[in-house]
This record gives C-alpha cells, sequence and structure tokens, in this order.
C-alpha cells in the first residue's frame, strides 16, 4: 500500500483529517514533569529531552485513537543537541507504537548523496559498518524545493521503495511567503503554481487506490484563495496544511484544500492543541493532555463540516 | 569585529579562501579507524560516530594552518541519529580549539519560533530550565529562502547579536537548481537574480571595515555566467562557492565570484580534500590527512591565481 493509501486508510478509520504538531517549548510543558526530568538527570540537555518525551507521549497517549498522524517539527528537538535528536527519535518511535502516521517534519533539501543521506535517515535505512539500521524512521517527511528536482528524486526514490511518502513546500503559511513563492512569470503563473504543477507531476506515476500519490504539498491554511487554485491544479496530491489556529486560519480557510471526496488534506495544528491547557477554563497545565484531547475533539467536529 | 569581517581577516591571515568540507561518510573513512572504533564501542551507531571525529580532527590537524574556514554538512551527521549529532558538535568544538571558522552547512529553514530555535541552537544560545547553553555553536550557517524574509530575519538577528554570520542559497551548484531558480519574470529577471537583490539588501545595514556584510549567498562554481551576474548585483555580499573539483568547477569558473579587492568568495571542497587518498599515487588511506594537506596546498594555489 503506497504511504498515500496508508494515510487515507487511517483517515478513514479515525474519521479524522487532523494532524497534531508535536513542537513542545520546554517552558510550556507542565512543571510537575519538568521537575521530574530535572531531579533525575543531572544534565540540563539531558533533562530538557527527558522531559519533552515524557509530554509527547502524555500528548499521544491522549489522543492516538482521535487522530491519523502527528508530525514532530525536529527544530524543537534539534535545539537541545543530540540529547533533543534523541527524544526525536523516541518520540517517532513511541507514535508508531500506537499506531499513528508519522511525519517529520525536518524541510531539509540538498541534492546527491547528501539528499540520500538525510533520506536515509529519515525514511529508509542506514548502511552502519555493513548492517542496515533504521535511524529516524518518520512515515514522510516534508522537504523544501529550492534545489529543484535534484533535491526531491533521492526523497521520493525512497518513498517509493518504502512505501513512505514526503510532503513538499509549495505555498507556505507565513506572512512573506509572498517574498518568492507569489512571483509571477511572463506568463502569468506564480512560483507557487508552478511548483504545484512540478509537484503534481513528480508524484504522478504513483497514484494509488485511493487516487492519491506520496508525494502531497505544504499549502497553508491563511492563503485559502492560493489553496483553491492549487487543488485544481494538483487533484491527485495531498496537501499538508499548516496555520489552522493559531496562526489564524479556520475551517473555512482549508476548505478549498479538500477534494469532493472529503480527501485531499491533512489539517495540522501545534498550539493549539498540544498547549491548549493554556486556554482552557477547565484544565491546568496537570492536565494538560486531558486539555489536548478536548481540543482534537473539537478541531475534528470543527472540520467535519467542511469537508 | 561582525563575521564578515572575522572571515576576511582570517583569509588575509592564511593567504587563503579554501573552505574544507567536511562530509564524513562511514565507507570511505580509512579502516584504521572504523576498526579502532567498532572495536571501543559495542553500538555501531557509537562506533560510527566515534569514527567521523576522529577522521574529522585528522583532516582539521592537517590542514587547520592552511585554510580560514571549514564546512561540516550536517547530513553525514545525522545519518547516524543522536550520536552523529554528537560528532557534528565535537566536530565544530574541536575546529574552534584549532582556531577555524565554522560554517554549519545545515540549510534549515522555517519560520516563527521555530526558525528561532535553529538560531538559538546554531548561532546563539538555548535557554535550558533557566540556564544559557552554547549547542551546536558554529560561526555561521547555510539557509534556505523559499520562505522569504520570515525563513531569514530570526537567523538575521541572531548574527547581529553574536556577530555570527549565514549564506542563504541563491544559485545552487546542482543540475537541475534551474527547476525553480532559473525561471524568468515577466521583467526579464530570474529568480535567482531577484533572490541576490534581497540577499545584498538583508545585509545592507551591516557593512563591516573590510567591505562586505554578515548575510552571504551560496553560489555555484558550475554557473560561472550566473556567478557574474550576481557578483554585479551583491557587491557587499561574500559567497559561499560549492561545485570546485569533484562536481566539475575549476579556477576559471570561480573566477567571477571575487571582487576586484581579491575577497568575496571562500571555496569549498569536500569530497577532493578530505578523500584525497583515493586518488593519490603518493598515499594509501592511512595518510589520508597527508592527502588532504597536499590537496589543500594544490587548490590555494590554483585560486592564488584567479584572485
Amino acid at each position: 500500500m503506497n504511504f498515500a493509501d496508508r494515510l487515507n486508510k487511517a483517515i478513514k478509520d479515525k474519521k479524522s483529517v487532523v494532524c497534531v504538531g508535536l513542537d513542545p517549548r520546554l517552558n510550556k510543558i507542565p512543571s510537575f514533569i519538568q521537575e521530574k526530568a530535572l531531579k533525575k538527570n543531572k544534565k540540563k540537555l539531558k533533562a530538557a529531552a527527558k522531559a519533552i518525551l515524557e509530554f509527547n507521549k502524555g500528548i499521544i497517549n491522549a489522543v492516538y485513537d482521535l487522530v491519523p498522524v502527528v508530525k514532530p517539527q525536529v527544530a524543537f528537538y534539534e535545539i537541545f543537541g543530540e540529547e533533543g535528536m534523541w527524544a526525536y527519535r523516541e518520540t517517532i518511535e513511541y507514535a508508531h507504537k500506537k499506531g499513528l502516521i508519522v511525519i517529520a517534519d525536518i524541510k531539509r533539501n540538498d541534492i546527491g548523496s547528501t539528499a540520500e543521506a538525510y533520506a536515509d535517515s529519515y525514511l529508509g535505512t542506514v548502511n552502519v559498518f555493513g548492517e542496515e539500521q533504521s535511524v529516524f524512521d518518520a512515515d514522510a517527511v516534508t522537504i523544501n524545493p529550492y534545489l529543484g528536482w535534484d533535491g526531491i528524486k533521492p526523497f521520493a526514490e525512497k518513498c517509493a521503495e518504502y512505501n513512505k511518502g514526503m510532503f513538499i513546500l509549495v505555498k507556505t503559511s507565513n506572512h512573506s511567503s509572498g517574498d518568492l513563492q507569489d512571483l509571477q512569470m511572463a506568463d502569468g503563473r506564480t512560483i507557487y503554481e508552478i511548483m504545484g504543477m512540478l509537484v503534481e507531476s513528480w508524484g504522478a506515476s504513483d497514484i494509488g487506490e485511493s487516487g492519491y500519490n506520496p508525494i502531497g504539498a505544504v499549502v497553508g491554511a491563511t492563503y485559502p484563495h492560493q489553496a483553491k487554485k492549487l487543488r485544481e491544479l494538483m487533484p491527485n496530491s495531498i496537501f499538508l496544511v499548516p496555520g489552522y489556529g493559531a496562526q489564524g486560519g479556520g475551517a473555512q480557510d482549508v476548505k478549498p484544500c479538500f477534494n469532493k471526496d472529503g480527501l485531499g488534506a491533512i489539517v495540522n495544528s501545534s498550539r493549539g492543541i498540544i498547549f491548549a491547557y493554556e486556554k482552557s477554563d477547565k484544565y491546568t497545565e496537570d492536565d494538560y493532555d486531558k486539555a489536548a484531547r478536548e481540543a482534537v475533539v473539537a478541531m475534528n467536529k470543527d472540520l467535519e463540516g467542511v469537508r
């Protein structure tokens, strides 16, 4: 089963298109977790990594039956050096144990053997003194397309070999995404439209039974007009949609990202779910997991109406 | 002293514009280092990380008096998970001990607090339970501009605060770099030219005594015609030039990257230096460090003629 079919099956099984962004920030992790980690670990970077992992496990335990997919943003792990990367690997492993699909949000980009190294590490296996080992072992990655096909091909090959997926940045959710992405060609097309068409073509040879291919696109919820255009240009690509919630996008904004079959997009929320306790009248940080679950239930309901 | 001044001082001190790419590949590391690492470490990923670090130390010891700067490509460390990231951090630390400037070739790209996390980790300090710690502590990073200014600003701020630098992908050395970078606007300008002008403007407020700013550009040696155009559009930006040697670029190809003052570019070679033993008639893998030194001497001489 290709990645798109796997993801779509999970979406149907869970009746959810929500992707939970596992973007832990140490200072927002409940104090009982911080204190426990500090008590058990002398090295502060190690304690930070342990706290992150325990926090994530709490979130995963609270939401795994409600959502198909989680997306840990690697920057929030890498910030703590090798200890943080340990927590990243462990988080992916734990999410898998709970039956979740994992998108490693790494936005890596390089060429040739360098891109292959990333692809081996996050999607394939790594040859370590003659022994093939899985390292980060995610189900999909996010990739930046500035380098063109050379920067996509090594990942696309691993996707085909291991039934994994990738989401290529096309139209991002941030304010200045237009600096480059909205530039207009002589023929009237914008960079994000051209990238969208390239992404659709890169995945065209592997359309699964569910009608989608494993090479998807990152399309921000904050640009519904552009999303509508991209949906038309890319009928067989799955959109990973950031920008819902904290960044300002609502259910109506993500509506254009879906196809008529109710598929074609997963919508990410990070802060709005994992730190839902901050905005809750009902829960304190001690019940951050319950607050997260409630936020997911609400988001599932919110998105049900627009698919 | 801003980063550009520091780099230019080192270039003058060492009489070299060579950047040594520390891109170790386990299967090319001399067997005496591999065997030693395997003997001392049961866990293969740990052994791989130890082998990489020892290999790098040998290279650094052999070249540190001849070049101003080294550039470890993080993919070749990250491939070995958290153990590899340990070797990455240790490599940067060792290069610093030997007085080298270190460019962390990470090509990271993200927005808001996510980009800040990367910037803290690689250029600034990280708050770990109230204690400010340096984590990867490089002198400069490589950054991908697809997200526009939002993806640059957090790094630019750290550059200003800590006198660090960054090199933004503008025209990369690979075959398909034109897929996106050569697209042409209605007014005749290409994406790489527009990016070049943006990069020059982003650094314009911090031109140092040597006449350069800390926000540089990655410009491939394999595209001399485009490099010439960019040199004209970006008089105050330093170019980090990949593509020399193994990728096909020669001294004449990198000539357009320099200004009339003989500054304005550093030229990277990775495989051609660190695995020089493979193509040497004189040295075997046991003398990989001597072969690397000889390759650097030759490259310094080769580039002297075109500055």
